[in-house]
């Protein structure tokens, strides 16, 4: 990677497929280019419009991910596609995936799609998430969908800190166990019932119902579409709800008020990071091993040792 | 709680009752006059020999201290005793607790016994319960058993930070799903099959045995004993056990540096603590508005935000 951040960020927002990329991983990575490259392209980020895509793996998501990116580009404008796999120990990322993805849309200069993997620390793909939709929002794509491959917690975060997030279920879903399911409501926008072609889609729309109903009031109730994601049923009225649901963000404000709080929670996870990476700084080294000896031998108390430890700090 | 942190360490180091209890309801409570006690009583300590004991409720850990505090009083020496509750939301602490395992000893001033319960902040009484072990050190405790309810995440790891670690299972232990076994056997300086006179306890001792062969050569072999509580079988070899662990540790200061890692874990977990801390006092009040409406604006990006929020901190 030999261009500077700045000069992939010029590159990028001229469309440069090569230099999105190298942002990407380059946020991926974290650390001090990545902070660099974010800094200069903050500005002139602020008009894509995010759509979150969960559910569990094999219920259809990148299937009707495929097709919203064909009904985006119907309209004639740009889509970025960010798709999430804290599972996987590949990074720049999953390339595999990217090319099965690609088929459909690979010779179209108005989609980018990329995966993105874990680097391995605790809530990595968290904070690197909204930087690489920084990018693509920098880049020029109005509309970037954030797809996770499964419905992990880590997953299920970063799926609900989009503008709207789509949750997809299948026929049966409320047989049997399925871990984080409060969690998947509490999250949606809109729900999905996709293989709406197999039995016990009209027992699963009514169990959402009455899961809706249970969970009280709100200002917004998810509607409930059936979908085919394969043959493209119900495409048109999935796409009808985000945009729906868009303008009830867009109406008075709230849509502000939702990436305020996403910012807010941004901030404080950032905040949180950097003071945990402080403990490595402090515990470890020379001035660390003689404060310890001090302790041992009485001199210092533990919490006298970690003042002195975190002084200056 | 009238008298200062220097007055209750001075009474306590005299024995008085009063003031160890109040200086382990403030290391309970935590804050500065905590640090203050602990400041002043820390340089009068290094002489207690902990133990910890733990097992799941029922095994009969409570029988066993008890037992043990006798056995440690007919060597004319005193004892303290801290009984550890995460669950319990009382403090200062599960009094009833306190006065039925009082009931043999309430009459012994060579014994203090003393309940601690939860603070309700995330390892509170991991960090809190060293501090009281140095309340009861500094007041001239020569033994002091640390004693779990149960065998959570938290007591485990409590219980095994002690000089030695005895861990208390019953017959059938071997049988369906007991979670956080491998920690258990982990921790176990002593493995105690306590309730031996029932069916299953050979069985159990070969499980055990069988578990110790698998988990590798270690320089110290547990032993295992077996106890019948409630009519003292077993309690001789306990403490012969108890004993022998403590001489191996003495031989070749293997004491000494289980006391410098347990150390340095603590040093580490009050740093951790105390930078958590700050990520509250960082993302809250009217700078971190201001800074956040900046990045809402776009004047600063996210992590140039998180950098100025903590420049100074």
């Amino acid at each position: 990677m030999a261009a500077d951040p700045a000069a992939l960020v010029g590159a990028a927002r001229q469309g440069d497929r090569g230099a999105i990329a190298k942002l990407i991983s380059l946020v991926e990575t974290g650390g001090d280019a990545a902070f660099a490259a974010v800094a200069d392209l903050y500005g002139h980020t602020g008009d894509s419009y995010t759509v979150g895509m969960t559910g569990a793996p094999g219920s259809g998501k990148s299937t009707l991910t495929d097709k919203l990116i064909a009904r985006i580009r119907g309209e004639g404008v740009e889509v970025g596609v960010l798709a999430i796999d804290p599972t996987s120990p590949f990074t720049g990322g999953a390339i595999l995936g990217d090319r099965v993805r690609m088929q459909d849309h690979a010779t179209d200069e108005g989609v980018f799609i990329r995966s993105m993997a874990t680097r391995g620390h605790l809530g990595g793909l968290a904070l690197a998430t909204p930087q690489a939709v920084r990018v693509l929002d920098a880049a020029g794509k109005p509309w970037v969908i954030i797809e996770t491959v499964g419905v992990g917690q880590v997953e299920v975060e970063i799926a609900g800190a989009a503008d709207t997030t789509i949750v997809v279920v299948n026929p049966g879903w409320g047989d049997g166990v399925q871990a984080n399911k409060a969690g998947l409501l509490e999250i949606a926008d809109i729900l999905v019932v996709n293989k709406a072609d197999r039995p016990g889609t009209a027992d699963t729309v009514r169990d959402l119902e009455l899961m809706l109903e249970l969970a009280g009031e709100r200002d917004w109730r998810p509607p409930i579409v059936e979908t085919v994601a394969t043959d493209g049923r119900g495409i048109d009225e999935l796409w009808d709800a985000v945009l729906a649901h868009r303008s009830f963000l867009e109406a008075d404000g709230r849509l502000d008020r939702r990436r305020q709080a996403r910012l807010r929670d941004e901030l404080r996870a950032i905040v949180h990071e950097r003071l945990g990476a402080r403990v490595e700084d402090v515990c470890s080294g020379a001035r660390f091993d003689d404060v310890l000896a001090r302790v041992e031998a009485r001199e210092l108390d533990p919490h006298s040792a970690a003042e002195e430890l975190l002084a200056g700090s």
